[in-house]
C-alpha cells in the first residue's frame, strides 16, 4: 500500500504504466472428412479445456458450400448426435449466401447476434463458422464482439481461407463502401482445414488461393516460390496432393509471420503480408468484386513486382519469373480496371485507402529479389502508370503469341 | 523449408500450434486543468509515437459534463489550436448523451463509425472520449471497431470512471436487453484523469464511485479500506485530497490486477474484480438504470458479504464494519427489487446472466475476510433470500434508531 494514513496528503499522482501482456494460442489442424463421424477431431478440440459441462455450439455456414455438400447440414446432425456427451449444436444452423456481398450487410452481424442471444451461448461456447473468407471474416466480427468474445471455430472452405484470410487473428465486414472499415483483431480458438472441401471448388476458387500462396513466397521463401512455378502443371491440372502442400507450407508462413512480427495487432504502419494488396483491394472495389480476391491479389503482385523491376529494384529475370508463372497457373493481369490511372486516380485512390487503414505513413512493400522485400514510403506514380502500360503490353503479346 | 521438391509429397500434415504473444502498454495519467493550453500532457501524449505528421483527432463528449463545463468546448477549440503544430481537431465534437442510457443506442455507435469514415481518420489518429463510464464503453467500442482499432484517449470524468471503468481494456454497449452483451477487449492508448472534472459532480456520482474503491480494497488490500473506513467522514463532506487519493490507489490496485492475474481478457470463469456485479448488473436492470452503478455495487457488495457472513466465511466483525462504513458513506443497501427473491428469481437471473456473460462456470466471489477473497462454484439461494432479509432489516433498524 503506498496510501499512508499517518503521512500528509500526496500533492503528486505520478503516472501509472500498465503494461498487460497476454499471449493467444491455437492451433490450425489439417485433416479429411471433418464431420464423419468417426473423426475425433472436432469433438475433441471442443472439450479439450477440461471443463466436465456439455459444450453448446452454434454453426454458420455458406451457402456455397451447401450447394456442393448437401449432405452437410445432416451430417453436422448426425455428428453432433454422435458426439452429443462431448457438445449440443443448438438451434439450426445459419446459412449466410457467401462471397464478399455478405461483408456488405449489417443485417447478416444482427442475425447472429439475435441468434447468439436467443440460444444462451456463453464465452465458453463455440461457433463454428464453415465457409469461404468472407463467411468467416463476417462471423469471426460477430463472434469477436458478442459477450466480448464468443470461442471461434474456423473451418475454412477454400484454398484461400485454409492458406491465408482463414487462419490469422483478423476479422472484418464492409462499411461505408470500404472493405474491412469494422473489424477487430481477434484470434479464432482453433482453425480446421478439411481438405475435402477443396474438390468441389470450381477452377477460379481453387486457382484463386494460389495467389497469396505465391505473395508469402515471394516476400519470405524462394524455395517455395520455386516449388510453386515447379508444380504449376500439377496445380492447373488440380493434383490434391501439390494443392495440399501449397496450403500447409502457405499456411506455416502467414502463421510464423503473425507470431514473430512483434507487431501481430499491427500497431505500426508495415504490414509486408499485404504485398500487392493496396492495388488488389482497390480493384476487387472498381469491379465491384467481379474478381475474386486471389485474382485481383494476382494483379497487384503484378503490379507491384513490375513497378519494382521498373524502379531498378528486382531484376528483369526475377521479374519474368514471377509474371510467367502468375500467367502458367491461369492469372490474366491486365483488366481494363487497371487502366484508370488518369482519371482522378480512380485506382491509386487504393493507396490512399491503404494509408488510412494501417494508418500512420505510407508503407509499400517492394520486390528486391524473390524472397526478399524493401519497404518504401513513397511511390512514384508516373512509374505506376508506366507499369500499369507494361502489363497491358506484355498480356497482349502473351495473347498474340498464342495467336500467331 | 519444409517441404522438398525431390521427396514425395507428404501424407500426414501437423497440426501447427500458433502462439501469438502482445503485450499492450498504456498510461493512466493524474492532472488537474487537462485542456489549459498550458497543459503540454494531452499534445504530449499524441506526439509521443515521434512521428512526423500533425496528429488528426476527433472528440466525443458527454453532454452532462457540457452542461457543468460550458467552457470546455471552447477550450478545448483553444487547445487544439494552440497545439496546432502536434495535432488537428478535425469536425466538431460529437456530443452524447451520457448516462447508462447511450449504451442502449446502436445509432450512436453507427453515427460514431460515420464520422470517422467522414473525416477519414486512420489507425494512428485519435479519438478523445470525454465522459463518465457509460460514454467510455460506448466510444471505446466505436474506436475499436473502426479500422479494427483506432487509438482511444479516455478522458473520464466521475469518480467511478477515473479508478474502475475508465481505465481497464474492456467496452460495450447493451444489446437484446443485456448489459454489455456487444464489446471487446480493447486496452485504451492512454487514459487521462483530470481530478478538476470531480468538483461539479453530484452528491450521487462522487459517492458512487467509492463502492468500486471498497469493492477492490475488500477483495485485495485491507490497508486501503482502513484508510477508506477512517476517512469516511471526508469523503462524505467531499475533501478533495482524500478523495484523490482513494482514486488513484483504486486505479492502482484495478490495474495491477489486469495485469498480474494472467487472464486479462478474461478467458476463464473467475472474475474477482467483479465481486459483488452479479446482484449489481441485475438490480441496474430491474431498476431501469435508475439506480446509478456504484449504488448498485454497494447493494451487491452488502449482499454477498452478508451472504459470506450468514454461510459461516466472513466474521461478523468485518460483516459489521463493511456495512457500517458502506452506510456512512451514504449508501443505500436495500431497495424493494432486491426482494425480488421469490417471483421465479428475478434477482437470481442475475447469477445465470453472469454466469453466461463470463462463460462455463458459475465462480462467485465470497469474501473470507477484508482483504481476501474465496471463490465459490456453487450458491444456496435460501441463505441468499436469507441475507436480503437481514439487509432489509439492517437497514429498518438503522433507521429506527435514527429516529428513535
Amino acid at each position: 500500500m503506498t496510501i499512508r494514513i499517518d503521512q500528509k496528503p500526496q500533492v503528486d499522482f505520478q503516472p501509472i504504466h500498465q503494461s498487460v501482456p497476454i499471449t493467444f494460442h491455437y492451433d490450425v489442424h489439417f485433416t479429411r472428412g471433418l464431420f464423419e463421424t468417426n473423426n475425433p477431431l472436432l469433438a475433441k478440440i471442443m472439450v479439450a479445456d477440461r471443463k466436465a459441462r456439455i459444450k453448446q455450439a452454434i454453426a454458420v455456414i455458406d451457402s456455397g458450400v451447401l450447394q456442393h455438400h448437401q449432405q452437410l447440414l445432416k451430417k453436422l446432425q448426425d455428428y453432433s448426435e454422435h458426439h452429443q456427451n462431448f457438445f449440443t449444436l443448438v438451434g439450426k444452423p445459419i446459412i449466410v449466401k457467401g462471397g464478399e456481398e455478405c461483408k456488405n450487410s449489417p443485417k447478416l452481424i444482427e442475425s447472429i447476434h439475435a441468434f447468439i442471444d436467443q440460444v444462451g451461448l456463453c464465452r465458453h461456447s463455440y461457433i463454428l463458422a464453415i465457409g469461404g473468407g468472407a463467411v468467416l471474416d463476417l462471423v469471426g466480427y460477430a463472434a469477436a464482439t458478442a459477450h466480448r468474445g464468443i470461442r471461434l471455430i474456423r473451418i475454412p472452405t477454400t484454398v484461400l481461407a485454409q492458406n491465408d484470410s482463414g487462419i490469422g487473428v483478423k476479422n472484418g465486414v464492409n462499411a461505408f463502401g470500404k472493405k474491412n472499415f469494422l473489424g477487430t483483431f481477434a484470434p479464432p480458438y482453433a482453425v480446421l482445414n478439411d481438405f475435402n472441401f477443396l474438390t468441389t471448388l470450381d477452377d477460379r476458387d481453387w486457382r484463386s488461393g494460389i495467389a497469396e500462396a505465391i505473395k508469402v513466397a515471394l516476400i519470405k521463401d524462394a524455395d517455395f516460390f520455386e516449388f510453386i512455378s515447379i508444380y504449376v502443371g500439377e496445380l492447373v491440372s488440380r493434383d490434391r496432393s501439390i494443392m495440399e502442400q501449397v496450403i500447409y507450407r502457405c499456411a506455416q508462413l502467414h502463421l510464423q509471420h503473425i507470431a514473430n512480427s512483434g507487431d501481430p495487432f499491427e500497431n505500426g504502419c508495415s504490414r509486408p503480408l499485404d504485398f500487392g494488396h493496396w492495388a488488389a483491394h482497390r480493384l476487387e472495389h472498381l469491379t465491384n468484386y467481379r474478381l475474386r480476391h486471389g485474382e485481383a491479389v494476382a494483379i497487384g503482385l503484378a503490379l507491384d513486382c513490375t513497378y519494382s523491376y521498373l524502379s531498378g529494384l528486382l531484376s528483369q529475370q526475377h521479374w519474368q519469373k514471377i509474371l510467367t508463372t502468375l500467367a502458367a497457373l491461369g492469372f490474366s493481369f491486365y483488366i481494363s480496371e487497371l487502366g484508370l490511372t488518369s482519371y482522378n486516380g480512380e485506382l491509386f485512390q487504393g493507396l490512399s485507402e491503404f494509408q488510412q487503414h494501417l494508418g500512420g505513413e505510407l508503407t509499400i512493400t517492394l520486390l528486391q529479389e524473390i524472397g526478399k522485400v524493401r519497404e518504401v514510403h513513397q511511390v512514384d506514380l508516373k512509374c505506376y502508370q508506366l507499369s500499369v502500360n507494361v502489363l497491358e503490353n506484355w498480356v497482349k503479346s502473351q495473347r498474340e503469341n498464342l495467336f500467331s
